[in-house]
């Protein structure tokens, strides 16, 4: 568990506030940016200065921890009555990823068990701390779980960033990786830029040369080439809301990419902790998706690269249905051939 | 034909110079270079000053009478024995598009039926406008062969740019897009933003916006989820190097967007002149792919978005197999279904 001393990760609470590595900024440079304001959290959220279905989740979770301890200091007794703004606030910064509304409802099921006279600080950051390190050590279970479906020196490409920068730590679909790495599972990563936030060329790519696993860097469409040369074994990927059937929604281009798994007979593996499945719908057409601002496609850094006022579709994430996938693994256990049925068995789990 | 007067062409002969429209530098401005060198064409060509495979085959034209011009400044009588280096220069400027190779063998035809005591020049301008006014023509032709495909109202989506900057003018893709919303078959063009070097985000929309027909620009990975959607009728592209099969080597993506619209009922178009089609080689394994240099994907305008030193693969083409193409649409008609026995039609008629 040395990793563990070392080990990266984009949230850390520290002298009584919430510092964030600021992911727009990587990996120009390594800027931390520190929170003691439930709203600022929010706009952090929003503004991705975190990102990541898990991250994001775990932040909130900071966050009504400011939140409660900033309301006792001018409230106290009657801090209780005015949590729901700065709730609601964290809540709808951003609508895909189900993990934020979980984080959330986990807080308030400690917050609603508190007494009004005293304050709330101690109790809500413990249970903070402890959905943070849940959320690592889920993510390791996972990584043993994904490694272990892995054929040796196999190839594989990653979409999107769910590494340590999109968790509270070690990854998602990058802690299978990383474990894959470290078992001799993994010979080498191929890497999707992932347009329009650049999330695999400034974000995975930097993890992964952290660590100093073998990878290449391609634009997203260089991907049907990729998988028609016959160099590749499987897709890895995280989540940002399953629905019960296993239909997924991941960044865009998830969906594209399992079609051409598919078409080429490349094994997709979906990655995300049991707090990413929504239970509460059927499959992912109830999925809502977030379209996000055009100047994320038509400039960057803040140099426009397309004409003045051009229209611009920017959906963030994509559904892939259950039917396109091959494994979903989470830290109760892997689901084969997911649907309605095979994802009970996580359910079940989860429920003892 | 009022079009034709107001057309938009990236290449001019004018003053004995020729003028290239920097592609690079659109759509934040509209600057023009001008060439009396045919290494200094050679390099446009390689940096992409120009692209497009008709529209490299149309600049080399032009650099062959300019090193022709030179050469017999120099050499007078013996200008004929000193054309081999300049017109090798040109050819190898750029791998993948064959028009470019057959642009300079024309003009070789006619450059060795040349008397050698009088100057070149004429007799090669003369051939160099022709070929590029034949170019404008097919275009045309095409147009008119491609609109017919389509149903009234049609959404469409095309990747790179295979418009009037790609070609002599009006272009192959973006003119059968043109002449069918003339025609009111085309509704809506869905713009593929082209990683890694942006044709769609600044060469297309741009072209689209100029000539006000309805479009929307989006990253390439979104195109899976808008085929998902059920809003895409036909994919129209050009190409860089077709077999004598129907395999053809366009863009890199564009294999990804035909097994994507295979899988959800979407047809494919490649739009190209005859000049495109290289009846030397039996099927698109044999199609040279040209590797770009890695700054085209680790940074923009100059600037790095990826770690230092990451390890990039930067194909510039993919081959989409002839299975996967509904129609090839050439000057010379239309091959439906393509293959080796189809394709031979075209053959056919090239030749009378």
């Amino acid at each position: 568990m040395s990793n563990l001393n070392t080990m990266m990760t984009p949230i850390i609470w520290k002298n009584d506030q919430l510092h964030l590595l600021d992911q727009r900024e990587l990996p120009r440079s390594e800027t931390w940016l520190e929170y003691d304001d439930a709203y600022a959290v929010a706009d952090a959220i929003q503004t991705m200065v975190v990102r990541g279905a898990p991250a994001i989740g775990v932040t909130a979770v900071y966050g009504v921890v400011i939140a409660a301890t900033n309301i006792w200091k001018e409230h106290t007794t009657e801090w209780q009555q005015h949590m729901d703004e700065p709730l609601t606030a964290l809540a709808n910064a951003r609508p895909t990823a189900v993990n934020l509304f979980w984080a959330i409802n986990r807080m308030k099921a400690v917050l609603n068990t508190l007494p009004s006279r005293i304050s709330p600080k101690a109790a809500l950051l413990e249970e903070a701390v402890l959905i943070h390190q849940q959320d690592i050590e889920a993510n390791q279970q996972m990584g043993k779980y994904g490694s272990s479906l892995l054929a040796e020196q196999s190839h594989v490409l990653t979409h999107c960033n769910a590494g340590a920068l999109a968790t509270g730590g070690f990854g998602t679909a990058l802690g299978v990786i990383r474990q894959g790495f470290m078992d001799g599972k993994i010979a080498h990563v191929f890497v999707d830029e992932t347009r329009p936030w650049l999330q695999g060329s400034r974000l995975t790519a930097w993890e992964l040369m952290k660590e100093e696993i073998p990878m290449t860097l391609q634009a997203d469409v260089a991907a049907g080439a990729l998988m028609a040369s016959g160099q590749l074994d499987w897709i890895i990927v995280g989540a940002d809301r399953i629905a019960a059937n296993g239909d997924t929604a991941n960044k865009i281009g998830t969906y594209s990419l399992a079609v051409l798994a598919k078409y080429h007979g490349v094994k997709v593996m979906v990655v995300a902790p049991c707090s990413t499945i929504d239970w509460s719908i059927s499959d992912g057409t109830n999925i809502p998706i977030e379209q996000r601002h055009s100047f994320e496609v038509s400039s960057l850094n803040g140099v426009s690269i397309a004409p003045d006022n051009v229209a611009v579709s920017n959906p963030a994430f994509d559904v892939t249905p259950a039917a396109l996938i091959d494994a979903i693994v989470t830290e109760a256990g892997v689901v084969m051939k997911p649907s309605t049925k095979t994802m009970n068995a996580i359910r079940l789990k989860e429920m003892l």
